[in-house]
């Protein structure tokens, strides 16, 4: 049974996460850690945690479960400080954007004998605006829980009752589990997910541009204009490392919609154009 | 007072005119006439009209105000037949998604001496799917009408107290009024609406070549997939027209996201890279 769970990084994810852990009937321990102090005060102050750690390492020592709730850049730099100092009866996981790069040091740092375990995770949930404050309870209820793991990973049997412990609490926050190759998973999101932020991102940006100084004229676009660049206030930090980690899927994406939105634009007056619409109405077909 | 409406092309908006403007008080008479049968008799069922009407020119001219709700070409075509059998005492508006040429049109047949009224009107409301069986009584509150009526309208007093009429109708109904140039406007909504639009269509589009095959990968795509992607479920028939009647502004907006697409591919490993979230933050600012 886990009874003691470090969440480091006391974000909207991992705040979100103490929250639906209690939520769920998570009886057990959790301490937050975040390098923003603001961060892991509010997590308290919401209850997600019951105590704020001052070191991640040791509080990741005194933990069975320890969650990486942070960017991927940070996310490999504590599994490479962390894999050090834990042991098989440690398991580790995260909720990194992309997963090559993580599974790949899971692979060499963790998962063999006298190593700790770790858990490649994604879940699809999160709000464009970031911070434990907007933290949700809910947050993961009906959202798809991507795991990477590698199925031959040698765990201890401690470690792999852990990894089974752990996989039931996510699928107790309200989540639908889905295993996937790391390397599918990475060029699968490029497209249902990095593609619509970099796109919305590309769009707000330009739209900035045009109509930025006419406030009054956003709400001509009304909700089609809101939702086509709510994306828009996603922040930098985030995305910068998921645009490092999964360049040549993104570039993919963003290029096969180049030449889809040359397409469209140069058969605006031809019947191609019906083409086009079908095929998206029958990606909405319900 | 106007005491009689005829709503031809009992659609979407349409349906949802005559049922707002009954929830909005109004006590006259409304008949309805839709090409498509159907149509008129769900609107009848809903409330939206008292009175299926069999010839919409008969129909129009027994009217005070006579409201086109169907695409803009067809919209054209009525404009001309109607312009020789209304009088002066009749006031004509619509709800097409482009205004020059409507406006054009307006201007050499209608409100010159001896001409019916023509009030160009675009309310930046709809769904994604069309049809009076969606039809919501409260579908124009909170949306922006906008009209391009020329300054210059030379009418009737009659004329002219139906036009104020009908505008108070429209501010009724929940709506803000906006008043603005028929050319400023199709360069506007080409930003605001059909770039939202179009891209929508070319991304979904393009996914259902990637992904389309396999459902369950849509849900890993989550809320940001499902809104950026809503619009893809648009009907040709209507943006059909759209295409045909901005084309140029269309195609303007269209290469200037390709452009401001490859430059952000072009830095997704570069600090410019910022510069473009920034920039889309600054769009999204509350």
């Amino acid at each position: 049974m886990i009874s003691r769970i470090s969440i480091l990084g006391t974000g909207l994810l991992g705040t979100s996460l103490g929250l639906g852990l209690k939520a769920a009937g998570f009886t057990g321990r959790i301490e937050g850690w975040s390098r923003t102090k603001e961060q892991v005060h509010i997590a308290l102050r919401m209850g997600a945690i019951d105590a704020v750690a001052v070191d991640p390492i040791a509080a990741a020592r005194e933990s069975e479960v320890v969650m990486l709730s942070m960017p991927i850049f940070a996310t490999l730099d504590f599994m490479a400080q962390l894999s050090g100092q834990l042991t098989p009866d440690h398991l580790v996981t995260d909720v990194g954007s992309t997963k090559r790069l993580i599974s790949e040091s899971a692979a060499q740092l963790y998962n063999k004998p006298n190593c700790p375990a770790f858990l490649p995770g994604h879940p699809m949930a999160g709000k464009e605006r970031s911070g434990a404050a907007l933290a949700d309870a809910n947050l993961y209820i009906g959202a798809v829980w991507l795991f990477t793991d590698v199925v031959a990973a040698r765990r201890t049997p401690r470690a792999a009752e852990l990894v089974k412990e752990w996989r039931n609490w996510v699928a107790a926050l309200g989540s639908r589990v889905i295993d996937i190759d790391p390397v599918r998973h990475d060029e699968l999101v490029a497209w249902v997910s990095h593609l619509p932020q970099f796109v919305a991102t590309a769009m707000s940006a330009l739209l900035e541009d045009e109509v930025g100084n006419a406030p009054e004229l956003k709400d001509v676009g009304g909700r089609a204009l809101r939702e086509m660049t709510r994306l828009g206030a996603s922040p930098y930090t985030m995305w910068r490392d998921i645009a490092h980690t999964n360049t040549e899927a993104v570039e993919r994406a963003l290029q096969a919609l180049e030449q889809r939105l040359a397409h469209l634009r140069e058969n605006l007056r031809t019947p191609a154009l019906r083409g086009e619409f079908d095929q998206a109405n029958r990606f909405r077909r319900e």
